[in-house]
This record gives structure tokens, C-alpha cells and sequence, in this order.
């Protein structure tokens, strides 16, 4: 079984849904659902928008193996759905922003167009590859924000949810990491793998200079040595300092020693400065040992000795979020308008089939607001906060961008972008673009979704019809 | 790829020292390696050990396909290293409480011996494996610990951490879970797969009734039905009541209604009294929405009228924490004892091959005290904390268990306990034995692990060994 296009990587709910709508002979309407999600992750002013790629090969590749169809018989669905289920694909449509964009808060990052039974079925995958996705590209994202030009390592599959860890290396990459330690990640994603060496090897040695020798003669171009198993400043350094001017002799160069412990700050200026007497300002250092986009923060600030930071936990497993809460919700079926009502209005959504437009400045600087309108009406003359309509703007005189793109078509898959670096590059540009009030750690000045007056209109209307419940 | 098995769902480092111990002809040399964590995951007072039967099926099957070698022949990898790979199958063996048993910090819970290569090439796997499914077992058996005879579902697949989902799924229910949505995980580990309907549902109708009805004649023997769409004590309760009579003449019943937002306790006592005049006391209510320990414990002593209490994203994360810190280290090389020093003793290892003894009452309960000592010394007569000397217990007097009991003997497992609802029960089992002051969430008592005199001296002379550098 391949969890990513499997059928059954899905809620029961979705399978016993589908069925009813298969009894009911409701399961070809035609309906529309939109992925977004309600809060910023870290308390930060953007998300990464990542997992695209995964999402679509998945969809497009999405089924139901005869086992499954033999293991779903045992939960006594129907044999005619069964038999539907038997030959299901995907042939809807799917609009999205090109993956990388920044996103933001209510505003339709993912719209799904399809029969009833056929976005139901997707809906569950979909989630679990977004919203993973796009929190750890935005923690990523964090931490490159604050490293400038250092090298940013990956490692945290030894912490990670299980294989979770796999799509955390690549949203890792997309939010602007250089390099990965995970393997099966590598190949699956098409990057490149890379490593050090651990604690256990030294140990394995009874003399750690030995330890080094060992190493740096079986990895001469690619040796960076793990310092701190006895004694940083008075071992370590020391002995990777003498393994340094061996390699040498032999026409080699070390590449790094690594700090693991201890006061990373502290460490590295000693070391530097012993490596740099040495003679060895080419040796690189190498930072891990609980970091994230704070702790990074402090060390530049700091102007720590250190050239790559290698970040495993924190950033893996998104911490300390942990979990980014986009939700997948019917905003048309059979050609009108849903809603879902809640007491709360912020957890009200935003009925019909919408386009997002990006406000820019001339010099193409995101002007700090998107536009949500009906997709038939094309770019809205103004645009009003979705939970208070006294506050509104117009916003005809800018430019824009439609962020909405066809990425799918009846269930055949549109120009995919799918080299993670073309990703990254693009999530590059995009946060560039994004300006730095956006950015910060500390209360974020916040980006501005908007919508269009006929959207305003359409969710009124939807709420007066439901809401009359109230007022009986 | 199936990731579970594949060789290099691994670190790069694993395979560079891999490559380094082989062309150095070390690879072949016997060590030790202990796992174990140093903290207590969410400020508690136990973890749950989880993932034992995942782990020893991995590495029984572990291996490198020929795609996955002619992967790491790009990487320069040597021919003769590659083809030492090919034909590579864990040989070791292993011992290990019971899977589901109750663990604590710095104990010895895995001890894997082997040969240097072998040892190393399982670790990132191991670590991936027993970290993420202890630390979700752990949540959820709190979660059980204030929710009495509720009936626990998990559903949290959609916020799941990719496919970290999956092992999610199988620790909630090693935790005390009763049911998971999750259909991959279900039909995985021989679960058996639940649900009830989405507001899309709903939504998708022109009239909640009319949905309601048609779910209910869908699924006529599972029928739960969500009740929050427009407005619960006006539409959505009234409305469930009307099916469930509907049913009841077609000789049905309605299992339960569903609550998914505003005040969780306030609505389903409203609906519980709306439901019991109506004649329906057989009716459940399962209520969902963000729920954690704490605010199922907040509901149960609130006496909500809750049955179901349907439980995600903060269970399958594992929030707020998100990671366990279980670390894998060599504990003996060549027949000798090894460590790993750090400035910080409680990062200093317990050198050697050890056993864990659990001291007990005379009744079965926990003492609330562990003692790691040298295999081959057998009980200890005392032991001290490892942190500081001064403290320190005669114990040969407490009735006792060995818990490293053989796993994995020559790489084939010994005695699989790979039932899910048989780890669950003895988890329970084992979790009665711990006294409550261990279980409570707020400020835990802190159970024991000490060590032997043995374990003592030999950490002792290996750091004075190693720590010279310091005086010199």
C-alpha cells in the first residue's frame, strides 16, 4: 500500500458519505470546496504555501486496490459502491496559487471542483499534505529569515512524527533550507543528501584523534568532525586541528568541525579563533543542539563564528505549533452558494466560487491586502473586512495579481512544478516581496484579506436564510 | 519504497560511518547501544513505550533494494561497500520492556547489540519509530486517565503530521483509544474504523432534516449525526429527534449526535434533557472541537453530558510538545564499557550492558523506583541516584521484575506482541500499577531511577578517564 495514493488514507466518515450520496443517486452533483485556513502558525504574518505537487500527484493517481475494495466488504458497504469504488479517479478541477506563494489567513488557498463523491474523497489526503506542509515551509521560512546567508542543515527524522518526517524534508527545503541528512527523502524528492558524523563514532574509538584519522581518510572530500564528545575547546578542536594539516599533506581540506553542545556562541569564537592560528580559516563551523528561529536569531545577533546551523526537532515537527488548522470546506453545490454558520462569524465561511487578487505596489512590493471576490465578477472595485463592515478600502487604482490558477483539469494534472529548489526559489522571491512588517517575530503588522461586496452579499443572504432558527 | 523496511530511511551520517567502520575493517566489531529519554513528555509523570512491534518488523526486514543501492552509488559510495550492502540484514539482538509498558527518564528501555554497522544503520529508524509512537501513546493515555468510561475516538488524520498519521493512530489506541476514523491505519494494524458525517453533508442538502434522513437510511445501523451546522438546540437537535423517531419505526435506533463547537458542556446538557423527553435516552452524544486532557477533564467535572469524546489534532501531534527527546548511544564497544561525556552530568551516559529492575510493593503496585545495573551483576543491593551520590536506597528487600526481557535474538524476533487492543490492555494493566500521585498533570511525583554501586564506579572511572583534559 502507498499511503499517497490510496483510496483509503481517509476518514471512514468520507467512505460512509460517499456511499449514502451513491444510494441517493446525489453522488455526480456538481459541487466546490475551498481549503483555508483561520490562524497564522508561530504568531507570525505569513504561511508558506507548500505540498502542491504532492497533492496533485496524488489525486491524480488516486484509487481503490482490489485489497482495499476487499477490506472496505468487511465494513458491509454496498457491492454497486464497491464496484463504483473500483474504477474511481478524480476528474475534477483544481485552482491554486503557485506553490511557495505566501499566504494568508480566510482566503481560498486550494478550490476544488468535482462531483460530490469525488471531493469528498480527496479531502482528508489533501489536508494531512497542506497543512504539514505549509507549517513546517513557514518554520523554515522563520529560521531562514534570520540565518542571512549562513547554511541551514536538516536532520530531524530521528525526531520527526514518524514518516512525517519524509514531507518535512521537503517543505524544509521549499521554506529555504540547503541540505538534508534524510536519505529516502532525498531520493524521493530529487535532492541531495548529506551528512557529519555522530557522538558514537568517536566513542567507538578508544582515542578520538583516531577517531578523526578514521574518518577523514574514509571521507576525505565531505569530513566534518564532531568536536564535543570529551572536551570541546581541549580535545576536539584540537584534534581536528592536527587531522586538518594531515589532510592537507594529502592534497585534502576539512570541511567543518561541528559544536553540539555547550554555549554555541562561546565555542565558536574560541574555535575560530584556534582554527584561524592554525592556519585553517577555510574550516568551517557547524551548529546544532536544540536550535530554532530564536535561538538562530540570538546567535547572529551575537555574530557568532558559526557558518551552518543544522536545525532537527524544532523544525521537523513544527514546533510548537505542531499542527497548522486549514480546513477544507462546500462553498457551491449544484450551482449555489453554502454556507457554514457558526455563533462565531470568524468561523463563518465565504460561500461561492471565488478568485483571491494580490494588491501590488508599482514596484511590485505586496501592498499588504488580498482581494476575495466571486470568480464572475471579476477584480473587485472595493473590498471590506470580512468580520466588521465598517472597515473597507477601495482598490480599483492598484495592481494585481489572480492567485487562483488552474492546476488541474478533469483530473489531469496542468504544468507541475515539481523541482523543490524551483520551489524554493519562487518562496524566495515571494517573501521578498512581502515587506519586513510582515516578517517579524514580535506582533506582525497584519496583511489584510478583504472581500468583494457581492461576496458580502452572498454570505448575508446565506445567513439571514439559515440564521432565522435564532430568532423563532 | 516501502519506508519501514528500506535501508535508507536513514541519516546520511549512518551510511558515511557505515562505509567508514567497513573500509577501516571495524565493521564486524560488537557493540551496545541503549534508548532511552532524558525529560518527561508534557510535564507528566510517565511515558507509555510504544512502537516495539513496528521497530523489531522493520528491522527483521530491513534492507537495501537494488534501486536504493544504485541511489547510493551516486553518492560515491565504494562498489565493495555497496555490495556489502546489498546482501546487509540485521543479525543482533535485542531486549526491551513489553510494548505499552510504563517508562522513565534515563532508563535503558531498548538495548540493541550488534555489530557496528548493523547497530548504526537501524538507529535513525528506531528513534523515528519509538519516539513518535511513546509520545502519542502518552497523550492519549492521559486523555484516558480523566475521561473515566468515556467512549474515546481519534480522528486526527486531516492535522496529522503527513503520514505520521498512521503510527498516530495505532499509539492513541495503545493509550486507551477506543476508535480511530483513520481507514489506512485501521486496515494496517487490524483496527476496526469509525466515523459519523461531515457539515459538507449537511451543507450539500437544501434542508438539514431532509439530510439527516437520508443519512440515517444510508447508514441505518451507524448513524451519528451531527447537529451544529445552523444552530444546534434549534435546528440540528429538533431535527435529529424527528429521524430518530423515524428510525425507530423502521426498528432502528440512532446511535448518537454529534457536537462540534460553541459550549460543549452547556449544549449537550440542553440536548441530553431534549433528547430524554423526546424518549430517546438510548441516544449518545459524542462532542469534538480542540479538546485536549484538560478540557476533558474540565467536562467531566463539569459532569457534561457527554458519552463520546472525539479527539485529533492535539492527540496525533502530540501537542504542546511535539517530539520526544529519546536518544540512541553506545553503552559498550569491543567488550568495554563506553561513554559520553558532557560538561552537563545529566547528559553523561550509563556506560554498559544493563538491566532494568522494577521494584514493587507487596501488593504489585510500583514502589515508584527503577534500578539500572550491570546484566551481570544481577539485583542490585542498592542503588544511588545518578545526579547526586548523597541519595542513594537499599532495595534488596522490594520484590522485583526485570524488564529487558529478549525481543530479537540473531535478527529474528522472539514472542511478537503485535495486537494492538493486547498492548492497549496491558498498558491499562501497568498503568493501574503506578500509584496516582505519578499520574496526576500538575507537578507529578517524581519517579526513581537509580543506579547500582557497579554502574557508578564504571561511569565514574570512564569520566575521569576522559575528563583529564580539563585538569591538564
Amino acid at each position: 500500500m502507498n499511503y499517497q495514493t490510496s483510496g483509503i488514507y481517509t476518514d471512514f466518515y468520507q467512505l460512509a458519505m460517499a456511499q449514502s450520496y451513491f444510494l441517493t443517486r446525489q453522488h455526480q452533483q456538481k459541487v466546490a470546496f475551498d481549503y483555508f485556513f483561520r490562524t497564522l502558525p508561530y504568531q507570525g504574518g505569513y504561511v508558506i504555501f507548500a505540498g502542491l505537487a504532492d497533492v496533485l500527484k496524488s489525486i491524480q493517481h488516486l484509487h481503490f486496490s482490489a485489497e482495499e475494495i476487499d477490506y472496505l466488504r468487511e465494513y458491509g458497504f454496498k457491492e454497486h459502491f464497491l464496484k463504483h469504488l473500483e474504477n474511481f479517479r478524480f476528474t475534477g478541477n483544481i485552482s491554486a496559487p503557485k506553490e511557495g506563494d505566501v499566504v494568508f489567513p480566510n482566503e481560498p488557498i486550494l478550490h476544488v471542483e468535482g462531483t460530490m463523491l469525488e471531493t469528498q474523497l480527496v479531502e482528508t489526503m489533501l489536508l494531512n499534505t497542506l497543512n504539514f506542509q505549509s507549517l513546517i515551509a513557514t518554520k523554515a521560512a522563520r529560521i531562514k529569515s534570520v540565518s542571512k546567508d549562513k547554511i541551514l542543515s536538516e536532520f530531524g527524522l530521528r525526531r520527526a512524527q514518524g514518516a512525517g518526517g519524509v514531507m518535512a524534508t521537503r517543505a524544509a527545503i521549499i521554506g529555504g533550507f540547503d541540505s538534508t541528512s534524510n536519505v529516502y527523502a532525498a531520493k524521493k524528492y530529487n535532492l541531495k543528501a548529506s551528512g557529519t558524523m555522530a557522538h558514537s563514532y568517536i566513542q567507538m574509538h578508544e582515542d578520538e584523534q583516531v577517531a578523526f584519522r578514521d574518518f577523514a581518510q574514509t571521507n576525505p572530500d565531505n569530513c566534518i568532525l564532531l568536536v564535543d564528545t570529551y572536551d570541546t575547546l581541549k580535545s576536539g578542536v584540537p584534534n581536528a586541528i592536527t587531522i586538518a594539516k594531515e589532510m592537507e599533506k594529502k592534497g585534502h581540506r576539512l570541511q567543518a568541525i561541528r559544536l553540539d553542545s555547550g554555549d554555541l556562541s562561546y565555542l565558536a569564537r574560541k574555535s575560530r579563533k584556534m582554527l584561524d592560528q592554525a592556519g585553517l580559516p577555510y574550516v568551517k563551523i557547524a551548529a546544532s543542539n536544540q536550535l530554532d528561529e530564536f535561538v538562530v536569531r540570538s546567535l547572529m545577533q551575537q555574530e557568532a563564528a558559526i557558518d551552518i546551523f543544522g536545525i532537527g526537532t524544532t523544525l521537523v515537527t513544527g514546533q510548537p505549533d505542531a499542527a497548522l488548522g486549514g480546513v477544507y470546506k462546500l462553498v457551491m453545490a449544484n450551482g449555489k452558494p453554502r454556507i457554514k454558520i457558526s455563533e462565531n462569524i470568524r468561523k463563518t465561511t465565504l460561500p461561492g466560487n471565488k478568485q483571491v487578487y494580490r494588491l501590488l505596489e508599482e514596484d511590485g512590493t505586496f501592498l499588504g491586502a488580498d482581494a476575495v471576490a466571486q470568480y464572475e465578477e471579476g477584480f473587485p472595485s472595493r473590498i471590506t473586512d470580512p468580520y466588521d463592515d465598517r472597515k473597507y478600502m477601495a482598490c480599483n487604482t492598484y495592481d494585481k495579481e489572480a492567485l487562483l490558477q488552474p492546476v488541474m483539469k478533469a483530473g489531469e494534472i496542468l504544468n507541475l512544478i515539481e523541482d523543490v529548489t524551483t520551489i524554493q526559489r519562487y518562496a524566495a522571491q515571494r517573501l521578498a516581496q512581502l515587506p519586513p512588517e510582515y516578517k517579524r517575530f514580535e506582533n506582525p503588522h497584519i496583511y489584510k484579506v478583504g472581500i468583494s461586496d457581492k461576496t458580502l452579499e452572498i454570505r448575508h443572504q446565506l445567513r439571514e436564510k439559515y440564521l432565522w432558527f435564532r430568532e423563532a
